[in-house]
């Protein structure tokens, strides 16, 4: 693990999108966007069972009007599907008979709106989660060309969240071992530290974040093992053009 | 350590000012500013030797007006001592001969700013460092009436840094070992995290702070061991009508 400068890709890390502003934007940046429970689990999963691209859209307004045209839409705040739509925001909703070769809209609490804010400023917006974490890593090291690689972590409501912060270490510590990344930046050296604490057993640590109890309280705390379950997936989700699709095919 | 809501006291922790605006400010709160490389770790020097009482201010210009009145002041951005100033930032320069029982003007990048930024909803706003742990602790735990403390960690320009999120670590699990106190939030778990793989070794962990090689470039780096010392004074400063001063003589 190189922690210096003298290799060319850079690795930074925001804790809550609250700290983009403070992050330097005058380099070639690769963005990778984190929200394990549930937003980014859930595309990686879409992607994996077929899903032809999804449209991430900020808000309710938007998604009801993909609606009325004849999409299908997935949308939820704080946890709950919207009324309207035809999915939440539960990975297990995206299965191969629902997605399969079709456009989504899609509309979260946290994810998705970073996905739009980030790419006004990066190259591309990678979607990262624990189940595609060696595929996105692999194709961040061979084939992503860019300066720096900034995860930013979806948190909750642009507080810091446990799940999102441990998966942007691993991802992190994944790079680092490559041995073509380095990092200069206090936050990637917290979240390493964070997964390393993790790792031995990342279901039991996963019990201690707030947002698990959040979903546990809405009877949704199903989609936990599944969440943090590392490489079940292939698929590396990239924003291009208003569209997330596959890059890793 | 208790981790849910049953007793009085809760913890939260913000790794950076900027996400201060995210924090519930409805409850009775006290906040302990943490800015371990230098402010918080010279302030309690400053009260161990004496000085009678420090008054923060966020501005050069605010510095320079008590300066022409005749206060000694101190004053730095980004580790350098300010032309006008009688003293930098480092907790070296608070010796007994130079501050007992006087009045000093204190603005620095980070921690000054924030004693003042906090103190406009906080009912209480202390000085925390590794050098003044357990007396602080033992304040909060024993003497201070409040339903919240909130540790600020002072960061760097908005960023996230390490060694105030190890120290608010250190606070954190020192309040919760006391049995008094409660948390529901992500980021003081992980502080907590960071503290327990920090301290085994807090000199070597310092190592991989950024703000570390700042103050090495500088030449100012010899303040580190100081800084990552526990328990060295037993001062707790606190500031109170606009002014810092010892509450634990």
């Amino acid at each position: 693990m190189k922690l210096d400068n003298t290799v060319t890709k850079n690795i930074e890390l925001c804790f809550t999108p609250a700290l983009l502003p403070y992050v330097n934007k005058n380099v070639k940046t690769a963005v990778v966007v984190v929200d394990v429970l549930r937003a980014t689990t859930a595309i990686c999963t879409a992607f994996h069972n077929g899903v032809k691209e999804i449209i991430p859209v900020a808000s309710y307004m938007e998604a009801k009007k993909y609606k009325s045209k004849g999409f299908l839409v997935a949308a939820e705040r704080n946890g709950i599907k919207a009324k309207f739509a035809d999915f939440g925001n539960s990975p297990f909703n995206f299965t191969p008979e629902k997605v399969k070769d079709k456009t989504i809209v899609y509309s979260t609490t946290n994810g998705t709106q970073i996905i739009q804010k980030t790419s006004r400023f990066a190259s591309d917006v990678f979607i990262g989660a624990f189940i595609n974490l060696n595929s996105l890593c692999e194709f961040l090291d061979k084939k992503n060309e860019c300066d720096k690689i900034l995860i930013v972590c979806s948190g909750w409501k642009n507080r810091f969240n446990l799940e999102d912060s441990v998966c942007g270490g691993a991802i992190s510590e994944t790079l680092l071992n490559s041995g073509n990344f380095s990092t200069a930046c206090d936050s990637v050296i917290a979240a390493i530290e964070l997964w390393k604490a993790a790792k031995p057993d990342l279901i039991s640590f996963a019990d201690k974040c707030a947002h698990r109890h959040r979903l546990k309280k809405l009877g949704l705390d199903d989609v936990i093992d599944y969440s943090f379950s590392i490489n079940l997936v292939k698929a590396v989700p990239v924003y291009k053009n208003n569209r997330i699709i596959n890059i890793n095919v």
